[in-house]
């Protein structure tokens, strides 16, 4: 029986691996593009920072494990703890607000199940110190180019906004216990999916009811003044038509103190694309009360991202479009005479020291085999070098134009063949 | 007593994040540009996979545990067994030989010390189904331009080069037992660090010498046949001056069975900053025969090469000349007039839509607060938005020039200014 991947991890062959890559390109540049700079913590982190973020609870969803120097470590679940780690720690050091963000993996122990991966890749953008709701909205801009970057319109995708603060006042109004505050957001949360009759009997058990909550839900719209300036920032950059207000969105995670929201697809029922909000006290929880600053973010995963993207032709199209610029060879070397092997690795060198992507046979090959490989690795253009060296013949593999050229001249012509073509020369 | 990072695992403040970048980017463009393709594994795999490759002694060096579902897991500290039984499981899908690179992090439990950490980044590139030794000269000619392409030259390092096959003649002409042999090519790889008459008294244990191995060195020079080829191949493209044969290097790893080689630096004594061979059983090792492809592969670590950017002033300079253009804000929008908020809101939405990084005050802010933050986060340019609206004026950061353009011509105008100035464009 061959060694296998273990359970929830993925292998990222070639075509997997560009797929990923253009991703967090992606992500990086919409990003670098709103101004956030990266940061990157460890993938393994003390347990009791994931404890006391979470509770004692989040210990059965992680890899946890003792080292062999006795340390209580788990691979990260999720990149927060970290990072309001970092920010306590140096917070002198950097001006306020800090606007960051981080691409890597991520690991959660859970059952597999469609959209959801053992190991998976997060992204992450965070605005620290800054509780203006200037910043969640800056925010919520930037998700929302994170996601158009890929191809993705309005008719793709939508932002779920609420604000945890409209059920605090929920609460209160019912007379609903402030201890009792985490079970219901519980409830809410898990509304959309579950029976009525069970959650109308949930919901009396804490003094309230469905027809109640049902009824707060709809006196809620997008005029409420809880987000009357998130709403006035979107709206002048001509992003408020991709917002719609939706109570019912608290997120799961206990650390939301306001403004929370997701990135849904609109067309396929994936699961929540992206999710955050604003979470004022955990950089003050992990500093035992050191530091304190308030704090907003989202994640997105590349799960289900990656499975919208290939549901999206246009999306799907872009990915083929920088495949094709990123992943294809500049020049392929053929040596047609191997008495000329060494004039051939040469001219290899030559191009590949210019910069461009260049590659040949290793060992003598036919003439045929050889544009295969050129083909096969979708070289833009052959450099044939045989017995008449110092004359060399270019080659355009895609209109099969050739002309002959002399060695030394072959880099001159060659950089004005590929200013002339379809896609941008390499060389800077 | 705040949350602190586990022991030899690093956090990337932006600037260490930024070099890792950089790094990364590097890398990437060299593998690329020599007709590698990437590719991934996971992070955890099975540990009878690391057991199977290099015994159990191995599991003293691995973050190994037993996850909740009863599953040995090891975090990888190495790639290469995971390339194997990638490149095992797909053998007929792709023609050979595969030409694949790697770049992610690694762990190893092992005593901290300069240049060793516990989680650390590898760069990895392997040459699969080719028995050549024209594989191995294109893995060192990409190791040698890995090296490079960051402003490192012949005077910092050198590849040290030697074949197994040598000592394998050795140990038969001094009727070294064969099963001894990986003690015997242990001793050979500590003997530069180790007190001569400790290595002469292992040596003679084993029924040789001291003198008699380096008079074996001695008598081993870069003209011996077993290096014609690669010589051959490295010398055509101009790059057996990085070379020295060494047949002191046999490599810690048992499973190397011909060409070995470590690039090291020789200047500042630091540890191998890459290393590699040909290990033509481990594909059919890790498969149970099932797959038997000759290979041969290096890897090269984020922590020394680090090191010696940072002791190389042009390698450093490379990396601030990298940070300016990458790290950098093209426009900052200066809100000179509250009560212009709006249409700054507005014109920073088309800055960032046309692809440039742009950012902006989130909350009001004193002029001076604004170009101080500007001038912070390395903006090329600001744009003033005020109440002489749709007026706007253009501030050269560097140069201190300024100018008036209407809102409606600033992109046109913006696109001049940086095509014109000495960084290129980010707009395609």
């Amino acid at each position: 029986m061959p060694f296998q991947t273990i359970k929830g991890f993925r292998d990222f062959f070639p075509e997997d691996c560009a797929l990923r890559n253009y991703i967090f390109e992606r992500w990086r540049t919409s990003a670098a593009g709103h101004g956030f700079v990266e940061y990157e913590g460890p993938a393994l982190e003390s347990t009791d920072l994931f404890r006391k973020k979470s509770g004692d609870e989040i210990v059965h969803q992680l890899f946890c494990f003792t080292t062999k120097g006795d340390e209580e470590v788990s691979l990260r679940p999720e990149v927060t703890p970290s990072l309001a780690r970092m920010a306590a720690a140096r917070q002198r050091h950097y001006s306020k607000p800090l606007k960051w963000f981080q691409i890597g993996p991520c690991y959660r122990y859970e059952r597999q199940q469609r959209g959801r991966l053992r190991e998976f890749h997060q992204y992450n953008v965070d605005i620290i110190g800054e509780a203006s709701p200037a910043a969640d909205a800056e925010l919520i801009a930037t998700a929302i180019a994170s996601l158009r970057t890929f191809g993705l319109t309005k008719d793709d995708f939508a932002i779920r906004l609420s604000d945890r603060q409209l059920w605090t006042q929920f609460q209160s109004q019912a007379g609903i216990a402030v201890e009792r505050a985490g079970e219901f957001l519980q409830v809410i949360d898990k509304m959309e999916r579950a029976a009525p009759e069970a959650t109308d009997e949930k919901l009396k058990a804490l003094g309230t009811s469905l027809d109640a909550v049902q009824a707060f839900i709809a006196s809620v719209n997008e005029n409420h003044p809880v987000f009357a300036a998130i709403r006035n920032s979107l709206a002048a950059r001509g992003l408020w038509e991709f917002v719609k207000v939706d109570p019912g969105i608290v997120r799961g995670l206990a650390y939301y103190t306001g403004v929370v929201f997701e990135a849904f697809d609109l067309k396929h029922g994936l699961r929540a694309i992206a999710g955050g909000g604003r979470y004022d006290n955990l950089v003050s929880l992990l500093s035992d009360g050191d530091t304190d600053m308030p704090a907003c973010g989202f994640a997105m995963g590349d799960v289900v991202l990656g499975e919208l993207i290939k549901e999206t032709p246009v999306a799907q199209k872009a990915v083929d479009e920088w495949m094709k610029r990123n992943g294809a060879l500049d020049v392929f070397v053929v040596v047609a005479d191997e008495a000329r092997r060494h004039e051939a690795l040469g001219i290899l060198q030559q191009l590949r020291d210019a910069g461009w992507r260049a590659d040949y046979p290793l060992t003598p090959q036919k003439m045929g085999k050889q544009f295969q490989h050129a083909e096969g690795a979708k070289a833009r253009f052959a450099v044939i070098v045989g017995t008449e060296f110092p004359t060399l013949v270019i080659k355009n593999l895609a209109t099969r134009d050739q002309m002959e050229v002399p060695a030394d001249g072959l880099r001159a012509r060659l950089a004005e063949l590929f200013a002339a073509s379809e896609y941008k020369n390499l060389i800077a």
